[in-house]
């Protein structure tokens, strides 16, 4: 089977935005703040919102099964306070929650977190147990600059992650290390701020020795890794002159990257550079680029046919579509054998 | 002939560093500020710390001369005012300087700006103006954050930089958009603020439409291009969602990308991907990652080994080795045409 890890609910009913216009509205005049009983959205049009966007897509491309968490750019954690984030990660999670239960074969959910700047992470907590226990979802998406490109938080390296970090690795849960908008007007949101946001995890990463206090924990990289496998020479060499070990055991027990990237050159390099066994198929579809690429006739996410082309033997492909994804995803692993896949 | 077009001056003389400590610490204590004249370097002291170090390595490496510019992360435009950064740009220029009259076949000036976060950019000019006319500086770093990883500054693309960029194109001087030392603690400065700047600088220049109204102007893109190259279906596929022409015509007939990658996977993405004339021969030596590769036995900054093991025409090489450095950088070519070069 093919699994893609990375897909975002960017195609919910409109009803989901306007709702979450006037919750921004509330923060400034509260007498248009709205109720959460206010939203509703009928099964009927979630089904609507899939079967014509995502589903369609993932039968066009021969994708059985997607990870699939809230829209990664309107977490925008940076608005308001905890409880605005708090009360639209509930109801963005609920809704993925819903698809994956309205399409139980071809969506298993991933989390968005309450997390708002300069609030204790552990505070998000409640959420993702919610999400794990009662929602059966695999993975969480972390935001390591809840402050919107203005990167006020500390390190993923720091003590201050580590809350929240005991209990990913309680549940067996990866974290997506995923941004959200940027609201700083240099960064541009998926062409700067994300692709820096992966880097810059990398990095903080290779600066610290977060494994060391929790050997069990995975994290994964989107978008390719960023820079950093384009990169890899720098980053070796960088460690290198830290003294940390090699990054085949400083970084790669615990660290995956995902195939969001949109061309063959780039995942040639991917596949090239780092092992098959730390590579997630992924797409990101309907995401950040929706165009089609004039120089092959294909959309620029479809990263199946790049993987496809790209020269890995079928066992690699494998790894890549299923199995390192059941080995990283403890628990999608579990629900899936329970169901006899 | 080969040119490096990005050296920074990283082992002047230690009685440099030495100063700029005295000056940091003159900002809270006046009474311990320095005179400038109390910086007293040698010309045998820049020699010998040319000739045993860059010079050395060039020569075992191949290589003819370096564009040389004031060491990158000790710019530091976030410390101090614009009086700091101006006493400071104009000691480290001075150097590059005497460095280029020591050794006029092998250096050549580039400039480092007095930039101060907040300030006007057209401070810098008076400084920019002395670099080039009076000491023939051929190119100019310009740090798009001069906040040191606070992100504060206007995009490039804003007409806040527009003063400089006259000037630039007034002088033919091109632009290498360099950051310095992050002083924020998520990003580390040579594996994650530099690489993110890059990648930030095209997804500007990528937004705004800057090359419309100076269609003169040139930046060169350091280390490889940031993340863009890897990225470059991504970079292709926003282009087109923003109804922007294509990137061989919206960008690259006034970006350039240098050859700073320090493996041979990255080179060989780059030399694919990214068009011949826009590549152009850069190792950025005894700099960020000064080690031995284990992996191949050689300095992870020896990138003229990856150019030569990449699948290009021996044209190719001497375009991206001397062609393209010496259209790029006009007042380059034509101070080496004068030597009969």
């Amino acid at each position: 089977m093919i699994i893609d890890i990375h897909g975002h609910y960017t195609t919910a009913p409109k009803a989901l935005e306007d709702w979450r216009h006037r919750q921004i509205a509330g923060l400034k005049d509260p007498a248009v703040a709205p109720r959460v009983a206010e939203l509703v959205i009928s099964d009927d049009a979630l089904r609507e919102s899939i079967e014509n966007n995502q589903l369609k897509k993932m039968k066009e491309r021969g994708i059985d099964l997607t990870i699939f968490s809230p829209r990664a750019s309107f977490m925008a954690h940076h608005i308001g306070d905890f409880n605005t984030s708090a009360t639209w990660a509930a109801i963005c999670n609920e809704l993925c929650f819903r698809v994956s239960q309205l399409f139980p074969d071809h969506f298993a959910g991933a989390a968005m977190l309450p997390q708002s700047p300069g609030v204790d992470p552990a505070t998000c907590i409640p959420e993702l147990e919610k999400c794990v226990t009662e929602y059966g979802f695999v993975g969480v998406n972390l935001n390591p600059d809840p402050s919107g490109g203005h990167w006020t938080s500390p390190p993923l390296t720091d003590r201050y992650w580590y809350p929240l970090y005991e209990k990913l690795v309680k549940w067996d849960i990866p974290a997506m290390i995923h941004v959200s908008t940027s609201c700083n007007s240099c960064f541009h949101t998926t062409g700067a701020h994300y692709i820096n946001a992966d880097t810059t995890a990398v990095m903080q990463l290779i600066q610290g020795d977060l494994f060391s206090d929790f050997p069990q924990l995975k994290f994964v990289i989107p978008h390719g890794g960023g820079a950093a496998p384009y990169h890899w020479g720098r980053y070796r060499g960088l460690a290198q002159e830290m003294k940390k070990p090699l990054l085949s055991e400083h970084l790669l027990q615990n660290v995956y990257f995902d195939t969001c990237v949109y061309h063959q050159p780039g995942i040639d390099l991917l596949t090239q550079v780092i092992p098959t066994e730390n590579i997630l198929f992924a797409s990101e579809m309907i995401g950040a680029v929706r165009g089609i690429d004039p120089e092959t006739g294909y959309f620029f996410d479809d990263t199946r046919r790049y993987i496809e082309a790209a020269d890995l033997t079928e066992d690699e492909r494998r790894m890549i579509y299923e199995g390192n994804a059941r080995r990283v995803y403890a628990r999608l692993d579990k629900s899936l054998s329970a169901m006899g896949k």
